[in-house]
């Protein structure tokens, strides 16, 4: 891995997205969501990002001048239409009129927005302003329904940050068992796959990556997680009027128009009475004696904020082949 | 099991709640419940919860005939004091105002209610009403947090209901491996547990299930699904006001005041815009082929409407034992 100075990796994606017609605000927010995967230590939300971004645009899929389309149909609804925008200008458009409106609770429906990347930064803003975020979005059909073979569901991660005395809990997951990226990965190595990862084309558990890559990534915690992500993906679309299941588009591919939609809600704990003190139940866990094997437990946030440190000290991570492209677009 | 007619069912609850001081009308709400939970075949959220419900009563903890009070905080924020009443009608008034709403999204936070029972049928009305009903509630410390071994989270279940063009999707899972009354079951069998749903008083994983007893439920899903009851915990005590951890309490003793929260939320399709056929898609996954070992995708929902439908016409299965005890009340 390269370590990159954090303005470093910022200054490539500007320079990238404005010489694509990008002004320098968005491009900007874009940068510094590619910028947040690669400090918390995740590069399949990183900079590796890029290339496809900048396919998207010059394919005229994506329009990074975009101003998007803010409309609260009721004093709690904001509908948004991202007039294919990069995505992260869009959803800071939306949390900024969440944080800003003041009903105890309200959701922006997004539709026709690039890519969010990372969901956590999202949500911790809004629990920068005292409230407790949601997110959630669809994505492309990487993972099969449990009980048959087809990928026919987003890994639609979910996202909830919850303000507390100190720094916010923020869960950040995808419903799948594991990104499309590591399995790659591991069939670049050559190593296999955990167990419950995935099936082959039959719809048979493999942990063979390449018989993962013809088949699909299971769900996490089986039909539990299954019934999860398939929920969210009906409410995804039902909220944004977008896609289901395979006709879903728009952050993977240069080819199609964006058919993903995404669902931020906020909600303010003081509106609703407020003043739980959260901060002594999560230190008892933090505190807690490790289960054999385990190094403890951790509370959703603290590792990601720790990596995030550690990086922005030591330069981003990148790799060397990923550092290459982006820096020769 | 005995096989009951429903209205043999409901008529039990009705005349111990109503030989308790409940009048008949909320009696009538808790006993639908009760009768709801056996007719879908979760017996452990059926009439054999009456005897702590009546415990509850005689101890001085439940007020049958209390009148639950609701305050909007907000245009769309509800707050819904309990006052120790049973649970079904302190919720079904909070959808109920939910579903007259129309603010496109409105959320109840309920304090001081008694055990809802399954969650199901609330998300279920609000569906009916074609809203998106979600619902999550906190319950007694039974699960261990991922890396440790004591019981410090709740197995707090979710449920949600997507209303479609036919039958809504109705999810109502817990967020525990498996409830504790199935662990009691198998103990009471000799039979072992599923691998991965519980750990002994060490925090290692147990088969058995009087070791699991002594120990905890495990997450579902691994460390995601802990992140994930964690922060449902975290999110409904901290709407609610009420307790966290090993403070919570109101659905498995006859000695404690109840100290759970409940929080629904209902959003309106129609209010952002609406118009999407959920059905195509889910036509599609039903009509998967079944991959090696499965009978096929099941839609969640499905399966809980089959097995009521062929026990309201078999007759209500409940344990004899059971069924000699409520009798007997």
């Amino acid at each position: 891995m390269l370590r990159v100075p954090a303005d470093d990796h910022l200054a490539v994606t500007v320079r990238v997205l404005t010489a694509l017609g990008a002004p320098e605000a968005p491009a900007r927010e874009q940068g510094e969501l590619l910028l947040e995967g690669d400090l918390r230590g995740h590069a399949s939300h990183g900079i590796r990002r890029l290339p496809v971004l900048a396919g998207r645009i010059r394919a005229g899929l994506c329009a990074p001048a975009a101003v998007p389309e803010l409309d609260w149909s009721t004093p709690a609804v904001l509908r948004v239409d991202g007039h294919t925008g990069l995505g992260p200008p869009v959803a800071h458009r939306a949390v900024e009129a969440l944080v800003e409106r003041g009903t105890g609770v309200a959701v922006a429906a997004i539709r026709r927005a690039g890519h969010l990347g990372m969901l956590a930064p999202y949500v911790e803003r809004l629990a920068g302003a005292g409230l407790i975020g949601l997110a959630v979005t669809t994505s492309e059909a990487l993972v099969h329904p449990w009980g048959a073979a087809p990928a026919m569901l987003g890994t639609n991660p979910l996202a909830v940050a919850v303000p507390t005395e100190g720094e916010p809990v923020v869960l950040d997951m995808a419903t799948g068992q594991i990104s499309r990226g590591k399995v790659l990965d591991h069939a670049h190595r050559g190593e296999p796959l955990p167990a419950g990862a995935a099936v082959d084309a039959s719809g048979a558990p493999t942990t063979d990556p390449t018989a993962a890559l013809d088949g699909a990534i299971s769900p996490f915690g089986g039909p539990k997680g299954y019934a999860l992500s398939l929920v969210l993906e009906l409410m995804v679309a039902s909220l944004t009027g977008t896609a289901l299941g395979r006709e879903v588009r728009g952050t993977l591919d240069t080819t199609d128009p964006v058919t993903k939609g995404d669902v931020l809600i906020a909600l303010d704990p003081a509106a609703f009475g407020g003043g739980v003190a959260l901060g002594p139940f999560l230190d008892e866990l933090r505190a807690l004696d490790p289960a054999p094997g385990h190094a403890g437990v951790q509370i959703p946030g603290d590792r990601a904020r720790a990596t995030r440190a550690a990086n922005l000290a030591a330069g981003v991570p990148v790799d060397p082949g990923t550092w290459a492209e982006v820096t020769a677009l």
